[in-house]
């Protein structure tokens, strides 16, 4: 009753911060952070104008480009504050933020709370009815398996869903939409919040990756996953900060998602070997984070020391060298 | 450099409304008809709404039902039209307007022309650029063989793109989006009217339906598709008006797309015994349309033959008796 499947994360991040800032009329502020992705503060940006254009949109800085700032997002809520919107993980660093109590503070202050789930849904158990959050989007993407493109969700929760508008009212939000009317009127519930025709295909190659969390279970893959993320965290105390990688993701396990980002000041040269000459297959993102993804249900712990044994050997035999700094267009 | 495959066509309509009429400011009206495809009058419902909630939606009603207001359409452009924007070929009864001409009269008036081509493209010939259209949006559901929820289009003529602003401004619309820069800085030309990641397997499914209709040429689609829909109306008006059928679509070829409906006062039980009793899928449209859709492609003459003849035999003997009048969920 709380989540569809529809359209792309940043469609339905407009969609659900455009209901919010409807809802809270009087608030005229949405605060976010500057780990959070790119796209979530583009779709902000212009939702704030959109929204009449007397929304000031806050970036709160992190410290360190790594923790979540949670002390100054927390000092920042304010009776102004209409929507927190947050990346639950953030794409750099993996840090996981506490969920529940950031929700927690924000209602304190009458502020609605969106979460990104993108890096978090299928990489760790998410409970969104316990921490009573508000709103939520993600992506099937990245740990559901799904690939570039694949349908993202939206969640609303259940005593909120009445209170909250589409801004695309679309067809298949309709009241009795084989009726054909030609005056929108809102279909009860969350199907509201669906505009045009969900990408039939694309929704059932889904299936058998969200299969295989289930029949897994979240405990198991976090179980793993926390596992994975500390063994490279080991390996990379061992014999890679020696070599100058810094660990660019937080060393307590409990604030971390599934991907640690190592940086160095070669970082992108280094990506560029690791990819061509040892097929592992990192993201780069600027600065010099090599971000290594650990998806528990196929990835293994011989390939996490492959991985850590190459970025040592990149370095100690100077393979690097042979790869330019020019950045690629798709990193 | 003029259309992307992105989205549903509701959001895409979203997108070029929205666009359209910040880019109007000043003007407040935005003009349809009552035979637009309802899911297109909902969003621009909302989106008058979103624009500062000054904007009239002005629903322009068709004479018969069948033919699209043109002149009325063309009486009620005026200094405070923002938008003028229609199906180019309507849902129910197929009406295909003269784009060229409506356009050319919006633009006397300094409104801008949104066409929806859902049910004109890959069924008919269509040259926005000769006719000077400002933007359009469509599906590849139907004629262009995606199937639901395949991706959907929009298209901004070219000397236009610099000027509108996409109110759903996503990463794929950034400016170098790699770069993960916090500031939205759209990307030049119609790249910045992508909002999330597109769709990848949905859009790769669509490509061998594409090069067919390449491979056959639009012209020769167009020509077959004539032969069909005359066909078609040849037999009912030898077998299917003595019935009680009526024509519920233009008799003139060039008002009509690859559609034709068929009118009758039992028209959902009748509807009911071609798909059960006969295996022929039409579509039904309240209050009495049975729509028969040509695909040239793959729509053989015989189909339309065994398709009318089924239509008289259900009427002669009463098939229909047999089924309720009861509306299903999908129509």
């Amino acid at each position: 009753h709380e989540v569809i499947l529809a359209d792309s994360t940043s469609v339905n991040l407009f969609k659900l911060a455009m209901a919010a800032l409807q809802y809270q009329a009087g608030r005229n502020r949405i605060i976010t952070d500057d780990l959070n992705f790119p796209s979530d503060v583009y779709i902000l940006q212009r939702v704030a104008q959109l929204a009449g254009d007397t929304h000031l949109l806050s970036l709160i800085s992190s410290p360190d480009g790594i923790h979540g700032p949670v002390e100054q997002l927390r000092d920042q809520l304010d009776e102004q504050t209409a929507l927190l919107t947050l990346s639950h993980t953030v794409f750099k660093s993996g840090y996981t933020y506490d969920m529940a109590y950031l929700t927690a503070e924000a209602h304190q202050r009458g502020a609605l709370v969106l979460w990104d789930l993108s890096h978090s849904v299928g990489a760790l158990p998410v409970d969104l009815n316990a921490a009573h959050v508000d709103l939520a989007v993600g992506c099937s993407y990245k740990y559901l398996n799904g690939g570039p493109g694949a349908p993202a969700f939206l969640y609303i929760r259940e005593d909120l869903q009445e209170m909250l508008e589409n801004p695309i009212s679309g067809w298949m939000g309709q009241h009795k939409m084989f009726n054909f009317d030609l005056q929108y009127q809102p279909e009860a519930g969350l199907r509201k919040f669906l505009s045009g025709t969900p990408p039939v295909l694309s929704m059932s190659l889904i299936e058998p990756g969200l299969d295989l969390l289930m029949e897994a279970g979240m405990q198991a893959v976090r179980h793993k996953s926390l596992l994975q993320t500390n063994y490279l965290i080991g390996l990379w105390q061992e014999w890679l900060e020696p070599l100058g990688y810094t660990l660019n993701s937080p060393r307590q396990p409990e604030q971390r998602g599934s991907h640690v980002s190592l940086g160095h000041v070669e970082g992108l040269r280094i990506d560029k070997a690791l990819i061509d000459a040892y097929q592992v297959v990192p993201d780069f993102r600027a600065p010099d984070n090599i971000r290594l993804g650990f998806a528990p249900l196929y990835t293994t712990f011989e390939e996490i020391y492959r991985a850590a044994l190459a970025l040592k050997e990149i370095v100690e035999l100077g393979v690097y060298l042979n790869y330019s700094d020019q950045p690629p267009e798709v990193t």
